[in-house]
């Protein structure tokens, strides 16, 4: 059956109804206007929802489930969002408050709804949509201002055994080291989001006599900076260089952990992943515990970007 | 049915049988002359597992199998030691040898043999003697030479995806810092083994003018440095609480990934666990990702010291 995935973001609410064979066959999306009370977002959501089946022609009742990415820390089992600091959320029962909102639009028929982080359901997303068969394991860390992670162990998301695991963006790497959101000190996050990437570029570039990142220090982004590198900036290379230290550094944290047979990479800093690929999977074969002796995880590029998102979110409707 | 659980180290190979209520209601030992060929040592296992059960009284084929807690990288699928630096094996088959030496013994009965790292058994031996009934999430770090992992997800041993996994000892929580045995630099081992914190009280004795710790530099380890703690010689106060502070971060980490419902410690150091839990707990619930609204673990002293090890072996034989 056809099911429903939907990525809840701060600034849009992206929806899609996914087939079975995981492709979007329909798609849409509304402002998020986050400032807004839960309920007014959820109403939109179930307006997307309710707009996305009618435009396929395919009736509500004959849709598997809802499932939702949703930012912050997810109760998936009751299906609350418990805190985002995203969309600013507080205890929000989202699986239930939009199952009645669908419910009422479809003559008082039961909507499966599901809910997970967002970086759970593009790991999941990830995942079903890769082309190598049989692949049972995966980790992805999404790149983007913070560094999200999702996990997939046997074939299913991992969450955690309660509410708030799989936060591999928090494991600290530098103790006492540079400052994270999430308060503590050296957390993986604080060294290779987009944004750690950035601020490190400015810094070096700020230092540096001649770099081409120097004109470019009040419009840096994670694109440009990878874009200097591509064009062998020595000040950019040394930056991503050490950049790609750390990431390596939490990869192979997260190998000797898991042994997961995939760790794909997202985020936009990841077009320049050509430029990563190789460093990095050389560095996790000589760090990883065990050596050649144990299974080391093939390095990937998040490939579907936000569709993963969605096709995700729709997954999460066959995970039990 | 009662098991047999044996716990193979690096001086002895110890066993027992284990009832249906988690006892050990019988228990042996052998030493392991780690130097001798592998089939050596497994012959001596099996003699020991005949020995056990003959004075028992219960016939091999009533016994529902053999766990065996091996130190090492363990395939836990096909029963193999693919490698173990402390009793210098190299890709042995242990259950497939144990098992065909039990059925010589048994008239050519099928005896089941499982295999696990050491350190996980005594996580499930730990988890399954519990009082705390219900719990079904734990992950043991036990606190000695080195820092070994046991983690249980979902009432059951997870041993990674692939073989190599579960190496909490090895993730790097000081990027750059200490050498680790693994070659890595920085790994949690390096910073909260017992031997870590002999090596620190060891040079803050030798700086310090006055200190307990400075007439036993040569004769230190944890138990002692615990006692000076206990005495409270400040040198020694201010080793410990550098080091809780490392436990602490590691453990953090640890709750961020997996939320288990409990973490236990093992090892001698924690004969000192009264002067560690206060500080430890209180450190976890401020450092938590998602602090007080995200679930926190609670910190318990592994209390079964060497019989969680034989209980946790025996215990993989129901695992499945």
């Amino acid at each position: 059956m056809k099911r429903v995935g939907i990525d809840l973001g701060g600034t849009y609410i992206k929806g899609g109804i996914v087939d079975e064979e995981n492709r979007i066959i329909a798609r849409g999306a509304t402002p998020t206007m986050a400032e807004r009370e839960a309920e007014e977002i959820i109403r939109d959501m179930s307006a997307l929802v309710k707009k996305l089946t009618e435009e396929a022609g395919i009736p509500l009742r004959d849709i598997a489930g809802i499932g939702i990415g949703s930012p912050g820390t997810i109760d998936a089992g009751s299906g609350i969002v418990l805190y985002s600091n995203n969309i600013r959320w507080d205890d929000v029962p989202l699986a239930e408050l939009l199952g009645k909102m669908l419910a009422e639009d479809a003559d008082g028929s039961v909507i499966k709804v599901r809910v997970s982080n967002d970086a759970n359901c593009a790991a999941l997303g990830e995942l079903v949509c890769d082309t190598d068969t049989g692949v049972q394991s995966a980790v992805l860390l999404t790149l983007g201002t913070g560094v999200g992670s999702g996990i997939i162990l046997n074939g299913k998301l991992y969450e955690g055994e309660q509410p708030g695991g799989a936060e591999l963006g928090h494991m600290v790497i530098c103790h006492g080291g540079r400052q994270c959101s999430c308060g503590r000190k050296g957390c993986l996050e604080a060294y290779v989001s987009a944004s750690a990437l950035v601020e490190d570029a400015k810094w070096a570039a700020q230092e540096a006599k001649d770099s081409s990142l120097l004109e470019l220090t009040d419009r840096l982004n994670g694109r440009n900076v990878i874009e200097a590198v591509r064009q062998k900036d020595p000040v950019a290379v040394k930056v991503f260089e050490q950049y790609l230290e750390y990431l390596g550094c939490g990869i192979v944290n997260i190998i000797n952990i898991f042994r997961p047979e995939i760790i794909y990479l997202g985020g936009g800093i990841c077009e320049g992943f050509d430029l990563m690929e190789e460093t990095l999977q050389t560095y996790v074969k000589e760090n990883c515990f065990g050596g050649e002796i144990a299974a080391v995880a093939q390095i990937k590029k998040a490939a579907h970007g936000n569709d993963a998102g969605i096709i995700g979110a729709a997954a999460l409707i066959e995970m039990e």
